[in-house]
């Protein structure tokens, strides 16, 4: 028997957004290892072992998969959305680089998944029609200088920009100060999408103004799109976009 | 009868990677619509006509689709990838503002399908794995100083760039003119994807140098993705990835 590990996207939340290229690697897999949210989405069955660990063990929990691979299973690591956006590819990657040179024989393979940007952006609209960018405003693994000169040079670009990770119990201060830099730079104006838990029963879009956008708007279950400067709401509807034209 | 207009992504080619969302649209609907190639992924059967029209006529289409929901019928507009990114969803949107305020009373909703960049990465490995762009090269639709002006403080924020519509047999000088755009704000050993047809039979995939890379890489069914400064290749692999940490 030969191993492999498939670094598969389960998409914002919905059953109904997973691939079936997805459906099916989890089908066949002796082994689901995930952060144990993502990990309790995966129905148990005869033959399979779920393998559900706690956040911030990504390296761990990809050490784990390439090692079970290794002595010959079927692993799928699983991530929300899309595993290679702030996500378990990257880490298991970096533990494929860390690990014994026979581990780069393994079969890998990464299946794509709907990302949490564009879950949210088509329950809001278009927002993300034009140009955009993401960036991930967690500084665990980025000095916070790093951030904040992205935040500046994508307004300055005047991209839409999505933001992953915007605020945490632990790290509350960072989209504070994401919205004191976008005030610096953009207009009062300026539309942001707080898109809670897209695709879930617990489903709730807000649009606000930059000027009235608080920081409390957003937690981690929470995607935040900042429009760009052309961004508008459809009068008459709660349809937001971005033309896909710089008039 | 109610009328309505679902815009639906494709995904990038394998059927496999259509969500079960966007396939129970299709089953549903009464029209649908799209750029021909893209409407002829889609079954014929009684019930339902196919409007395949030609490229670049987006509003014509997108008001096409509005006119029939508001006559009672269930029409879905039809993308590749995603039709929130550079595709579908801005048009209908457009075409919605420009038209009769009775259209802005119909259910338009839009449903997500996995765009090209996050395709064509899953197959190369994790390159857009830490904070990146994307970006649509063609200035169809805006002055080519914006798009250049984006790639220079794309490059200064050290952001992985998605290059959509990379270059066409009417416009070739634009990718051209990217990488040389590259040349002054990147180091030579810089990484860059060439992805073309990802998911379908004709898949390629090319990793070259930006010092080696060249116009003729790209047509339009390629699409590029420019490593941010940390983007590599691990050694005895075809993978390429950026890691989560900025060191």
């Amino acid at each position: 028997m030969t191993g492999s590990v498939i670094i598969a996207g389960l998409g914002p939340g919905a059953e109904s957004m997973v691939t079936p290229d997805v459906a099916a690697a989890l089908a066949d897999a002796t082994d689901v290892v995930g952060y144990f949210p993502y990990v309790a989405r995966v129905a148990p069955r005869d033959g399979l072992t779920l393998h559900g660990s706690d956040n911030r063990v990504e390296v761990d929990r990809a050490t784990h998969a390439l090692q079970m691979a290794s002595e010959g299973r079927r692993v799928v690591v699983v991530s929300s959305g899309d595993p290679g956006v702030f996500a378990m590819a990257s880490a298991v990657f970096e533990a494929l680089e860390a690990g014994p040179a026979a581990w780069r024989s393994l079969s890998i393979k990464v299946l794509p998944g709907i990302t949490a940007m564009l879950a949210a952006a088509a329950a809001a609209g278009a927002p993300l029609g034009h140009d955009f960018c993401a960036i991930n405003l967690s500084d665990n693994l980025k000095p916070w200088d790093v951030v904040e000169n992205r935040l500046r040079l994508a307004a300055r670009a005047d991209f839409a920009m999505a933001f992953y990770n915007p605020r945490s119990a632990s790290r509350p201060h960072q989209f504070t100060r994401t919205l004191e830099v976008l005030r610096e730079e953009c207009e009062p104006a300026r539309l942001i999408l707080f898109a809670r838990a897209v695709s879930t029963p617990d489903q709730s879009l807000r649009w606000e103004t930059l000027e009235n956008a608080r920081p409390e708007m957003a937690d981690m279950r929470t995607m935040v799109i900042v429009g760009s400067s052309r961004t508008r709401r459809i009068d008459g509807t709660e349809i937001v976009y971005t033309p896909r034209s710089v008039a």
